[in-house]
């Protein structure tokens, strides 16, 4: 039953301006599919859609649009909306919109919002951005250790309503001081007599803080399987919330740097649409130009080797398949290790145990790809109809360069993310590409090499 | 807070069999935690350490245990211990560990479980690997519609101590159709009086099906920011529920199927250290071999260009620099595809937005990396001293054939994944080495082109 959006109806029913039956059809929408509905319409018509929304299902609507979309209807709504929204909507999802509008557009906003919602929205702006802080939502519940369940369950029914969310509501001393943290379902099982005390252990608490690394609180979510986490400060202050909903988001964010940075791109911190394409050629010049002065090394390599090119053009047919199934097999071993490293199966200690593995993969990886190539130029030899010992020595060189080309491919790409972890960089930093280049030199040279002691005398 | 498992002071407890005072540390830990610190012990040390935990908490701990680990426990622990276990464990993870076990060991376990629990493994174990069935447990609390909430929560401290999550309780009606949802939110805030079919809106609920791929379980909990979804079969019975904690590790794998494709190597179903190292070989030579066999044909792109090769050795120095640049302009912008696809940023109706932003992007970074070519090929000449008008024609033949190039890889890069899309395919199929391949042949036929052209009664 998830929400297909019925374009073609929907535009017709604007297009005649029929907005009592697009009010009903609404009614019937989650707020997350009219965002969509709405993130997809021509800027000027958002607006019209949006004001026929009932005012909760609105703020949060609004909260699930895009940020472009969330802009453009700050400007096309009235003001009156636009306080509206900005004072209901939660405190979390307002840090997101605020953290991305240039400084004068804030002013201007905050400027809106009542006393009490502008000192939150300040006090979460002041945390470093991709910090927990800018996250968290100062919107929970907390209760006292010597109530009682229906003390409790009376509290909730009284004052839960703000509350972001009441899958837990934590515990405080009379100073603020988190003591332990009381889940929905302890709240439910619980018989109503049951004083607080009695169920939360005081031990076992798991606490963020506000300018710790969003990172730490997915790595702590993932861990702890729970929906939600307390901010604490140093003094071990109750000060705010993180739920799990934002920690898909952080997530993605994650893991879309994680791979844009192997396919050797600077990350994007926008849609790829959204980009500018001076932007776009910005985030990927840099490296492309790293690359391609590492790679001038092949010139020079080949440059050195030209005596032997001169002597035998036909090793030259063979440098592009050589080099690349180098490049090839180590982009493999890159993967496998930058991802295993992320999910913590393999550990820096691990790298022997990674080495001797890819030595032995290398080895029987190499040795395929050999025997393949010396068919290959043997079989093709045949064909041209001028099969000599020379084409077998040919043969043989391709062969052998292969393997230990595709061996040395396979050590590079396991162990250079190892070692840049070890360097505390970030391993995906080994990117395909650049793992390619490395291996790309060095295969000119080992294949020079393994020529000139199998053709010397021969050819060359 | 997060545990530190403080393994040193573990080890000489354990040394000196001091288990009361294992048993006082346990106490404070979390069964995540524990689950961690088992797994990293020896095989033969597991099973005494878990059988100081207390009954519920060695359940728990199980759950967290890594595959090898609970096999280890299976046949280590007494029988009745594994009775207990098997029975008490939640289903859903109870399945998960009985589709990695070999079919006869799961008969000798299923005769362990109680009839009730044996009808529900044998039920979720039908269900095909990846399908939600796997992930379902069937253990959720379902109350009327006529119902007031005073009646629910009563019901819910009776019964529900079995359910998998009390964040959501199910409306059924008297013959176990799904009407509606009441989540522990609504649940909390709602006057005792109040009665569930006033609090519950029907139209709004979103379902899965056992049989549906988890893929399509974990958009949807991203979609819908939900902590719980309801499994229903084709006549809207409500057979199961899904939790949140489950998707994670859904979305873990596949990230890393994706990950995987996208270097090239088959997705693995074990982490890299439990592979063998055929097993190892063979999930990587598939890809490298079907790479290497596309590459033979820049082999034969260099024999057909060979006359112009003898005339001029100096193009074969520079083949690796030029057909390298397009390979990883293309594995650039296969990245950036595969992601905004996958990210639902870009759908295939962009696809000539895309072709667009490719083309100017692939300009203006061919044009960067053509010059800085020509660059070099002229400063390079100069220290050594031999630069003639020759040269910079050669200078000027790398450098046009770097935009070209360049452009072929970005718009190759580009493209490939939302043909693969269009296609039914995976796009992530269109990995950094396949996409450096394809470009590498029409690189070479590119570059001798260009040089034909420009070098023409110069050089050839």
């Amino acid at each position: 039953m998830i929400g297909t959006p019925l374009l073609p109806e929907i535009r017709e029913l604007i297009e005649q301006r029929n907005f009592s039956a697009l009010q009903r059809i609404f009614n019937d929408w989650m707020p997350v599919d009219l965002a969509e509905l709405i993130s997809d319409l021509p800027e000027n018509e958002q607006a019209i859609l949006f004001r026929l929304l009932q005012k909760d299902v609105a703020t949060e609507t609004f909260e699930y649009l895009e940020l472009d979309s969330q802009q453009n209807l700050l400007t096309a709504l009235t003001q009156k909306d636009v306080t509206h929204i900005l004072n209901s909507m939660s405190a979390d999802d307002r840090t997101a919109l605020l953290e991305e509008l240039p400084g004068t557009v804030v002013q201007e906003l905050l400027k809106l919002l009542s006393f009490k919602e502008f000192k939150i929205a300040k006090t979460l702006l002041a945390y470093a951005e991709d910090s927990v802080g800018r996250l968290m939502s100062p919107d929970y519940l907390s209760v006292k250790k010597d109530w009682n369940i229906n003390q409790v369950l009376d509290y909730v029914r009284t004052f839960g309503h703000e509350s972001e969310t009441l899958n837990v509501i934590y515990v405080v001393d009379d100073f603020g001081k988190l003591k332990g943290e009381l889940l929905a379902r302890e709240l439910l099982l619980s018989l109503p007599e049951k004083k607080v005390s009695e169920i939360i252990s005081e031990d076992k608490i798991i606490t963020l803080t506000a300018s710790q690394d969003q990172k730490d609180a997915l790595d702590a979510f993932k861990r702890y399987d729970t929906v939600a986490l307390p901010v604490v400060d140093s003094n071990g202050y109750l000060i705010g919330v993180v739920t799990v909903d934002d920690m898909l988001d952080v997530a993605e964010e994650e893991e879309t740097e994680d791979i844009q940075k192997f396919g050797g791109i600077e990350a994007l911190e926008e849609p790829y649409m959204d980009l500018s394409i001076p932007q776009l050629v910005k985030k990927r010049a840099g490296w492309l130009v790293i690359l391609f002065i590492g790679e001038m090394l092949t010139a020079s390599a080949l440059a050195y080797f030209q005596d032997e090119l001169a002597k035998a053009i036909v090793l030259a047919t063979f440098i592009p398949l050589i080099i690349s199934s180098g490049g090839n097999s180590g982009s493999q071993a890159a993967t496998l290790i930058i991802r295993s490293l992320s999910l913590g199966e393999i550990t820096i200690q691990d790298w022997w145990g990674v080495m001797r593995r890819e030595i032995l993969s290398g080895l029987a990886l190499g040795g395929l790809l050999g025997l393949i190539g010396v068919f290959r130029v043997i079989i093709w030899a045949m064909i041209l109809g001028h099969l000599t010992t020379t084409w077998i020595y040919v043969g043989v060189t391709v062969g052998v360069s292969l393997v230990g080309i595709v061996l040395f491919g396979t050590l590079t790409g396991s162990m250079l993310p190892l070692l840049l972890k070890r360097m505390g960089l970030d391993p995906a930093t080994s990117s395909a590409p650049f793992v390619a280049t490395l291996v790309d030199v060095t295969g000119i040279v080992i294949y020079f090499s393994v020529a000139s002691l199998i053709l010397g005398g021969i050819l060359l």
